[in-house]
């Protein structure tokens, strides 16, 4: 924590994670609306309410480091919202595989991030990054779903690449304004031992735990 | 539980207070988005995920009494979705005052009956209607708002009244329709040991309790 710009990422790395659990909270309850089942929409809120169990952690380390957390969050609103904007869900199924791939695209990403970074910030975000059998609900339900509707699994194909798209359009948004953050990423200083050559792999295979979940889902990814 | 109809009135009990929890996470959820800072969003939102935490009991109960949780519900969607329609505060200060002033009257109304009941359905309710810090959040928000705003006051003390109004409105809906529940409160089979006169000084009760909370706000009732 020596290093200026070092901190100045770890603290938009925390802030964006910290947001990003509190959007996601936001926005699994207004996608539970749709739940065919008070069974299911229960199960949604589930998935809400343990994201914000990890909120805290995180701003008990930001204020820890000095900084306010929710000043540290501010910068990661717009492209997060925007996020969530351009993948609002249409229905039912296109608001699961969202809870499921979208979430866990992110958590992907913050993985791959901490483990090049100092061991306390490291095992703080490995903690807020569980699935928490959210994948066996979502697997469930979708398969069942497909099985009823040999048409769904098309057009939840198209929404998991719009995902997909969408989270790489606001990532490299983020990297274009955030330069402690992407100088972490690119490795410009090798803050955390990251070069070009890392990120290519880091994409690749954060790429290709998507398809698995794709799969998973029995969607072509 | 031997009693059909004592069972009856429980289950209905349990029905009501679980699609509470369930409704309140989600109008609460709503409502943070009106929050003036991220910081009281999340408090918010924390609110939320403690009604969150307070459903799977509910559940497990009804479970073991052999019936359908969602089912037990299910007569309470439409009385407790009515109330929040037509309570959809307008901006952050009502949202606030709903939250305490709201969520106390029920939980107020179901410790009264709670007082009757069998033992394990008795700490079961007790266990689920607790504040947990909600009221110093309220108010403290709330006196500072209206120092700095000296027309709040009057347009939250109105809006107070409307909330008790409309709870009651709907819990007489509720008593039209559901025989056995009506029945417990109306103790015309004296099931609970409850009685006429005494439904009058619970109704009473609830009603001090809840100027109580307005004057602790620091609005007229």
């Amino acid at each position: 924590m020596t290093d200026p710009l070092y901190k100045a990422a770890i603290v938009d790395l925390l802030g964006a994670i910290g947001y990003g659990e509190i959007s996601a909270f936001e926005r699994l309850t207004e996608d539970a609306r749709m739940s065919p089942s008070l069974e299911d929409k229960l199960a949604i809120l589930g998935m809400a309410s343990a994201q914000y169990a990890k909120v805290a952690p995180i701003t008990t380390r930001l204020s820890e480091l000095g900084v306010d957390p929710y000043a540290a969050m501010e910068p990661f609103r717009e492209p997060i919202d925007d996020f969530h904007a351009h993948t609002a869900p249409s229905d039912w199924w296109e608001g699961l595989v969202k809870a499921y791939v979208g979430d866990n695209l992110a958590n992907d990403f913050y993985r791959e991030f901490a483990v090049h970074l100092d061991a306390p910030t490291r095992d703080l975000i490995v903690s807020t990054v569980g699935d928490e059998g959210r994948s066996a609900f979502v697997v469930d339900r979708v398969r069942t779903g497909m099985a009823a509707d040999p048409k769904l699994g098309g057009r939840l194909a198209l929404w998991g690449r719009r995902i997909m798209g969408e989270a790489l359009t606001q990532t490299q948004h983020v990297a274009a304004t955030r330069e402690a953050l992407s100088e972490l990423v690119a490795g410009e200083r090798s803050i955390a031992g990251l070069d070009l050559a890392a990120v290519g792999e880091m994409f690749t295979r954060i790429t290709q735990r998507h398809i698995e979940r794709m799969a998973r889902l029995g969607l072509a990814h």
